[in-house]
């Protein structure tokens, strides 16, 4: 067998400078993790995120201190992870994961503008469950009130995508290990109904569309 | 009821203080994110991550600039964190995810005991695809080399699960919308064999295990 059928179209690991594969990644994960320094220490957590345009929007409460150092103007880095598989090789160390990984990194813009405001949180709703904006109230001033929302300009970022197959050495080739990859996805199950429900509501058009289009491989 | 909506009826969000509770994320989610601070500014960066007793395992290439510095003992911030889906709610404010999130503190230990070195690196692959160790060969010393491994004490962290129902004020529960929750896992497919697989070698113990137990909900 070739090197090249080998190795087929994909490099195992490769940096990607196009926007496009960037946007991709960012219009279908929407878990993001932010990096932040408070008290000289780095802190890392977990928020959804999305994308709107040139800027990558997270929001969180007033009342969490992490989120107000990033509102306040602190230098944050954003990674944004879809894990795609398990790359099992012939050796441990050639084993490894199959991911996109984007890390961006600058300044977030605290956004106040009570337009411009309210128009990235009907974003942040879109991007996790589209078309459920339209079902729902619009946001009251006291919940806008309690939200902090930022926007990080896409300007500075990186993008790795790991979607090879193992890359062992001839010596291992010949050896008797297995050698595959084992896909892997995010699986959504049938919408389960809050037990306060009021008896004759139905499940609404974008959960059943979500539910319909769940376990499917997303890439 | 189900084990399902039993589990469901814990309240929205919670902060763990329990040790198990952290090591049963810790040893069902193996990809972290790590937040370490380079040039003055905040870094976060994806890494796979397997527990160890009292300490969190992650390693890296040597050719990283970033696990260097985790490797020469800068404090860091690493978050484990799982997905298990979307809480629907009656309003966009209250809507949300159902999250297990991990963020630990400390400073890294670069393990440069061989034995120690040669054992983390088995519990990092064992983690990630149970009973793959004794399939594979031993790693060469020059793949060793070429591996920086590192552990965080497990001494420094916080643990916050959000597992619960909408919580909607009665304004909003008396309204039309649909409320509840979509959850969500990670499924894995039907291993894919390498292309250059030497015909004849079937899929080992370990990958069909996993194989088997894939697509279901892992909480």
């Amino acid at each position: 067998m070739t090197e090249q059928s080998t190795r087929l179209t994909r490099i195992p690991e490769k940096a990607r400078f196009e926007r496009a594969d960037l946007d991709q990644l960012l219009d279908t994960v929407h878990i993001g993790h932010v990096g932040v320094i408070v008290d000289d220490l780095p802190v890392v957590f977990p928020t959804a995120v999305a994308r709107d345009g040139d800027r990558l929007l997270i929001h969180g409460s007033t009342g969490s201190p992490w989120m107000r150092r990033v509102a306040d103007g602190a230098p944050v880095s954003i990674a944004v992870t879809g894990f795609d598989g398990l790359v099992v090789a012939r050796s441990a160390f050639e084993s490894s994961i199959h991911y996109r990984s984007a890390v961006l990194f600058g300044t977030c813009q605290h956004i106040t503008d009570a337009a411009d405001k309210a128009h990235c949180l009907d974003q942040i709703t879109g991007a996790l469950l589209p078309g459920r904006l339209v079902e729902l109230r619009p946001p009251t001033k006291k919940e806008l009130a309690a939200t902090l929302v930022m926007a990080l300009p896409i300007e500075r970022w990186s993008l790795k995508v790991s979607a090879g197959w193992p890359d062992d050495p001839p010596d291992d080739v010949a050896g008797p290990a297995w050698a595959g990859v084992i896909p892997a996805w995010i699986s959504y199950g049938d919408p389960i109904a809050a037990p306060d429900l009021t008896a004759g509501i139905a499940v609404t058009p974008s959960v059943q569309r979500f539910a319909e289009n769940r376990s499917s491989d997303p890439r």
